[in-house]
């Protein structure tokens, strides 16, 4: 036990140089995303409003690897590479012959993996001469991800903040501002959305979506960000899987399984696609988890559809599992799981099998996330506290069988911020809320008429 | 720049393998502590009822070097070693030539350095048979890291939060409840202590000792755990000084000067015995600069005395700069440095002159964080946001000297517990107490007699 490892640490030339582009690999011809008025397939230049040319490229490129700038290698240096862990406290404390491992990425200045995105798209907004950022945030994990980015390549920041959020975590909101960023509560006064919504008491983040593209859209100097969902998003979060081949190397084993949660997909695909191109390429690898709420449970429960991106039904139709763009999910503390689709690339593998989603109550989530922090220290946020879950299942079935198997989990961020929903989970009155057939039937009605079926 | 390192990153078996005590290199004769009804030397026997034996040992040890535990080392293992960074952005924002280096002990489980002494001390209670420990905590920072390592070695853990940090600061006392500890508002109706001061509505730092004080001393399975001043809690701290002194040599260079924050003296301690030892030793090292809170300034305003160590006068007096036991210091929000003594190896080593002192104001301390938090992204606790402060007078001096002078600080805890305070800053409400002339004459008067007077 002395001698044996519990971190895999790597130097920062083993940060990687290229972002793991999947797109090529994935079975089945490419869906195209939809012109929202048209239903013809959307280009390049129907984004040219709101992204840099820098940015819609990588969204749609073929190629597989594209290489990471060096301003944005040397901005990664403030946190990456991050800490891949065994977690040899929580094995003791269920009591498993699974060997468990997870990939740490709280260690960023805002205390997620969200920056591995936000860094490269304030660069190439930087580069192709645009002065501010515009973007919605839920529970401020994006928009605090984002203000910080902004501030390293000298990008002003605006931010509309859900207006439950914007009361609720005051903290999150401070961190934007202590970042240099504006932050508005939305719905806000400064937009002909916000102005027609003005009286939502709570807003939501289809408003505030609507708040920060109209900015975007109207003004030459301002593009938009998005922290999740879109295929160069889930590019840049590949760093994240790449890192930790490495570091299962110097731990010489190979997972078994990779589990991660899933919102709109970025932190999943991050950590996952490096192991599953290697796996589509060689015809053998790891099995792939994908945890997410049995209040928002897109994969397991969703349609298959084109659908909006937004609530308001002015971004491109994709093709996904989806909720329905008009499903406001409950309120739950994973409020960056709370999403009605999810990325078109992970929807297309969960169609094809190659991933697995698993749907969980938030109170089970908890009860994981507490044994999690009392054997390992770390206090996670709720969105991986979907993936303990996960993880502790398959510690489990480990156990039964009886064999070492090896589990790979993403721990995308920790819960400084979130302690007032570990307050109430251990105080009994956390709600537990689950998808109801009603909420279901609601969201099939509400797809979009006109969009092809899906098979 | 691209092949220029930002991080100096240590793998996990260079994690010391003995702290370093500083005790038998300071100059002079020792000083010992004194017993607070006869005013005679203290011994090991009158620490017997609180401390575990391999504690005390610790405290009054002659020994250079005294060997870290396997276990502590394992455990150090869940965050150490920490990274140390160069500042690369801080120095481009301020234009300096100087070479900055920050150690950082936020990446900890609760997120400061306080975790080093709680680990070994948790550890050592458990292995003499104790059952709990109980101790006091102001802001939070070291009731959290007591919970945490009470947690990894099934130990209870009974905090008493001061009442005003207790209503204030709701997350802090969250996470010491998700780790498992018993957290009282203090004043309490659990001790004599708290129900003879059930009139106060805030409580104070020196209610809360009497507090944690008087259940270890009435509980024979129950011991006492303190997180600062004493010489056993800065030996434990001195993992810090000798990880950067490998890292400076990865970096290739040696610092000119160490600063760091000082409120009991443990984080100042940890960061500079080591390199202070190489100093006494050899004739030739760094300067050293400790600084403090203008609204509570210890070393540069008080008094050379014996004093007690809490406000009731219940501990052995210690020789030290004091503000006066009884001195309550203005709610700021560096909470870790309101206490009116320091730890009297530090206080022997400002007397000699061996180390400078230096006292900020609230409101420059604050704009020092914001100035680090902008350009390197870590949002940085109150309390070395004063050492910032004095790493920029420093960089500053070096521009003004045309010197490439080589700084090292210590970053010793993340401030996301602190956002309302920045909040504070940025609206302009945040309030810039000072100590008055009027404070030291009530501090001078209220040393307690009978004690030796010291040169």
């Amino acid at each position: 036990m002395a001698d044996a490892h519990t971190k895999l640490l790597l130097s920062e030339d083993q940060i990687p140089t290229h972002w793991v582009n999947l797109l090529g690999d994935l079975p089945g011809d490419p869906l195209p995303p939809l012109h929202p008025g048209t239903m013809q397939p959307a280009g390049p230049d129907d984004l040219a409003a709101i992204f840099p040319m820098a940015l819609i490229g990588q969204e749609v490129s073929p190629e597989p690897e594209i290489e990471i700038p060096d301003e944005v290698r040397e901005a990664y240096k403030l946190w990456r590479p991050t800490p891949m862990y065994r977690a040899r406290r929580l094995e003791a404390e269920l009591g498993t012959p699974a060997h468990i491992y997870y990939k740490y990425e709280g260690v960023s200045p805002a205390g997620s993996h969200k920056p591995n995105t936000a860094v490269p798209q304030a660069y190439e907004n930087a580069q192709a001469g645009i002065r501010k950022l515009s973007t919605e945030t839920g529970a401020g994990q994006w928009g605090s991800s984002l203000a910080f980015a902004c501030r390293l390549f000298g990008l002003e920041c605006e931010v509309f903040m859900v207006g439950s959020s914007y009361d609720q975590k005051p903290y999150r909101r401070s961190m934007m501002q202590t970042w240099g960023a504006t932050v508005h509560r939305s719905p806000s006064d400064q937009t002909e959305a916000g102005r027609a919504n003005a009286g939502s008491p709570t807003g939501s983040l289809g408003i505030a979506i609507s708040e920060a593209v109209e900015v975007a859209a109207q003004n030459e100097d301002t593009n938009y960000s998005l922290g999740s969902v879109l295929n160069h998003v889930l590019l840049h979060q590949t760093v994240i899987g790449q890192e930790t081949m490495l570091q299962m190397e110097l731990a010489g084993e190979e997972p078994d399984v990779v589990v991660g949660c899933v919102g709109g997909g970025s932190n999943f695909g991050g950590l996952a696609y490096p192991w599953l191109r290697r796996k589509l390429r060689s015809g053998s690898g790891p099995r792939f988890v994908a945890a997410e709420p049995a209040a928002c449970p897109t994969l397991t429960r969703g349609v298959y559809a084109y659908d909006f991106g937004d609530t308001a039904g002015l971004t491109p139709l994709m093709p996904m599992y989806t909720l329905g763009h008009g499903f406001v999910p409950p309120p739950v503390h994973a409020g960056g799981l709370r999403y009605h689709g999810d990325a078109p690339s992970l929807c297309a593998l969960v169609k094809a099998g190659t991933i697995e989603a698993r749907a969980f109550r938030q109170n089970e989530t908890f009860d994981a996330a507490l044994r999690f922090a009392r054997s390992e220290g770390i206090i996670p946020a709720p969105e991986p506290a979907h993936a303990i879950r996960a993880v502790i299942e398959e510690a489990e079935a480990a156990t039964e069988a009886g064999e070492e198997r090896v589990i790979l989990f993403g721990l995308c961020g920790h819960g400084h911020f979130d302690l007032a929903a570990y307050d109430a989970y251990l105080a009994g009155t956390l709600e537990d809320p689950e998808f109801s057939e009603a909420d279901r039937d609601a969201a099939l009605a509400a797809l979009p008429p006109g969009a092809p079926a899906l098979a």
